[in-house]
């Protein structure tokens, strides 16, 4: 089912984020925690920004596993950035292949999902048939999670007039899962789905967790905020400043230490919004409960 | 615009086919002499079959240039085989990736392809629309090689009355590309298509030399036939027998050697058939000028 | 420390041995079970003969988890081999790296290990010190165990007298332990070495279960033998001949199975040799035990 | 025999300096204007600095070819550093392999060779007998250009009393040459060396370009150097300023364009060295000249 972490605000090392931790990215590739099949050691992807580069994302992708990848551990240390994804992969049905690998990209976007859209391979050609021809053309694997982006990349088109880029992107991902429903519905699949899904353009952060039957466990999704995420002599934690400031926001598949207290679960069937001054707001998801009631 | 080769006949050893030849498909890989662009450096497959051992063919891909992988030094002097398929790309449009290289395979099918449905991006997913379920699910990469191979398949399953199995083949081969014209007309496209295919069950190959526009260039396509396919010294030949008994057929993108007289061309917009009982024949592509007029 | 298995007897097909078993190795690769560290994920490999072709072995190695790999599953259906080699890597210390994946390889023989000697970068340079410079440019990674071969290929070049190659070979084995013992000794290292080890020169297969220390726990090793390894309806089992036919012998680093009785465990600092005509031979290590004393 | 592209001066975005100039470096693995053979597929890697990060040098390598791999291409735009090295290679002897893949790292250094040291083989026991534990459980690979670095960190551990960097980096450069061809000397090998190496920590580099016997022909090497390296519309160019002002150099095995102009070439047996002011010097390599008069 995949594990992820994505982080927001003031630039921290790439290498502190995946490696430092106790229960860090690296070590859930190996065993994660809140997972039945504690393995994820069917490839990885890392995505970051650097906008005094420029706006497109960095990405690096590879089919082996993370706990023993060279080029992650002498490039990990050189990333400094003020938004990272990464995501270490179990395979369901797609095979073990860079293309497959989380997260995936388009324009200014970062994509990455944690989870399963049962019967996926009967909805597929329904999922792809209305795309316009550029978003289709990046469809370059075989994952229900990138057919997901790809709705979504459509809703954003659909929701131009929206000015607010968080509500926009929240709103996008929401129609994308009630587009995943509704095709359900039509062909009368009664698979669940389960959707932990995260997209970033860079500055805003939109992610949800999702399951399509409430009878059903979601799978975990947590964050975390404060004023400043540090790592000094192998433990990292996210500080808290007295006046509130908010500097850092992280959000996990799972919870990075012992510490319980550190991490916030959301709700299930619930969307999470971090805007470029690191607002957090936390809403039900309005449009799926619909089509679920 | 890749390279293949394809034998069929008494069973010879892999090495001897890929590796020792004079203009061999492992030398073509860093030079080939009938094309353009010489490098075929995007990955390679091959694919034999050992009715010994069961009905479905093995099949090792890399996206490592053929002419240096470790694992195909290895494995090359072990396979001994009656039918065998390689393949050498070089890419245009899809990604260098395990799941874009040649052979791809299907139940008893290989199937290979050198050349180029231009425009492909526009038809993909007319191609796909009206697959059967499991030949769509069969599509892992993103070439149009792939696409037509699955095109062939589902008119394999039209043509399930016909009871001649080579012609079966060579009419679901033609079919397919029919289709991909038929498709371009619909959408009122003038890119031309270079399809030289080659397709096999391990008993019978067909393949096709064809060019959309006879006004263009098609790709090169070959073979030779005789008593033996031998190796000796570095130095490989088709030997003739006096009595013609031929126990060996051999299907080429580009000639092997410089001894022209080996190596007879297939004529353009033609489809040669070998049968398990290695008879040769070859046809005008009946269906496909009927398009083109 | 890594998991193998090793065949040798009637032919089978790769794919029963290392998929079907209820804890087969590829199982072993994702969670072993008598080890304490249960994962396997750092690459694997593959050996095989088939004297029809020829005598060297053929080899597939990759630095991609066993469980997973797709090359792996379309080549192992197609060997039907007399003897065969599987490895696969927990890494230690070396890097994840093809040419550090087992089983290695030098004329006719293959050889894989499961274990560690401890203090080996301090030994590595007296190791190589004498060995002549065909066997020197044969070590191409990193590991212990490939510079324990490298010694052992060395031993038996010096014991070339030895007319028995089943004896040769295990006092060779022996030979290049005490070497090992004996340059540890040299530089007063007190470090233990723990080397399970297997050896084939595709009709004879040499095993050794040692620890350098009695007093700690030497890692596991077993072996079984019968009239014939079956695979049905995805159970595989040795079967036993009322005529005590022995037609096949399997020496495993655990148990394939969870029944205790069909599994014999190889006693520590002992050596087992089976000969062309799968004669058993379990003998304890007398050479070492001198250095040992 | 490899191409290189090194660069040390104001900072600029990987990408430019990999892939647009006319004949770069991307350009040079498929088919390298000064060199007999032109491909330069099997493997690379490249190498940077970002003081900001951290002292240690980034490294990314691959055994897939250059000109086609994706991790690069999204890697490239993302670095912008003050000292880039590059490198495409053609194997020689040694294996296709990650840890055969220049640049080779050392806490600070970068190094990377375009050459042969002929017969290296036969004397590779004897280059690594003296090395310190630490510079020898450095070597990873097999190839002559790993192990001459590790004679050059040897050699700076040897001159540490000399203060001036350049000077230092320089003398242990020439010195690790000189000690390769004592050792040839000494086991009477008339092997001619190819050595075009370029090392650096970051803020000094220094590169040699030098072939043993005077009659043979030295591989080609060029420096350039301006006011500001740019890129624009596709076209890079080293800027000159009109008062001289020097903030970039670049040292490259063939030249990146066909303004000949551009480009000087380092004299035979010449030894270039550009400090953190970006200073050049240009000497005659005087203590080879000894050993090879």
């Amino acid at each position: 089912m995949c594990r992820f972490v994505a982080y927001i605000g003031k630039p921290i090392m790439m290498y502190d984020l995946l490696f430092k931790q106790k229960n860090s990215l690296i070590k859930q590739s190996v065993k994660a925690n809140e997972m039945e099949e504690p393995l994820n050691g069917d490839g990885f992807g890392v995505g970051w920004y650097t906008p005094e580069a420029n706006d497109m994302p960095g990405l690096f992708v590879s089919v082996r596993p993370a706990w023993n990848d060279r080029n992650l551990k002498y490039i990990a240390p050189k990333i400094v950035s003020d938004c990272l994804f990464a995501h270490v992969r179990a395979a369901t049905e797609s095979p073990v292949n860079e293309l497959n690998c989380h997260p995936f990209h388009y324009g200014q976007f970062l994509f990455m999902h944690n989870g399963d859209i049962e019967g996926f391979q009967k909805i597929k050609r329904e999922m792809i048939r209305h795309l316009p021809d550029n978003i289709y053309a990046n469809i370059l694997g075989l994952t229900d999670s990138e057919h997901l982006f790809a709705l979504f990349l459509h809703q954003m088109e659909k929701l131009q007039n929206e000015n607010d880029l968080p509500t926009r992107m929240a709103n996008a991902l929401e129609n994308s899962i009630v587009e995943v429903e509704e095709i359900k519905a039509r062909l009368k699949m009664k698979d669940p789905s389960y959707i932990n899904v995260c997209v970033t353009n860079g500055d805003t952060i939109v992610a949800v967790r999702y399951v399509s039957d409430l009878s059903l466990p979601a799978s975990t999704l947590y964050y975390t905020e404060g004023a400043v995420y540090t790592c000094e002599n192998g433990i990292c934690k996210m500080e808290k400043s007295k006046d509130k400031t908010r500097n850092a926001v992280l959000i996990v598949s799972e919870k990075l230490n012992s510490r319980r207290s550190d991490w916030k679960p959301v709700p299930v069937n619930h969307i999470i919004t971090v805007n470029r001054d690191l607002e957090i707001n936390v809403t039900v998801c309005q449009r799926t409960l619909k089509v679920q009631a």
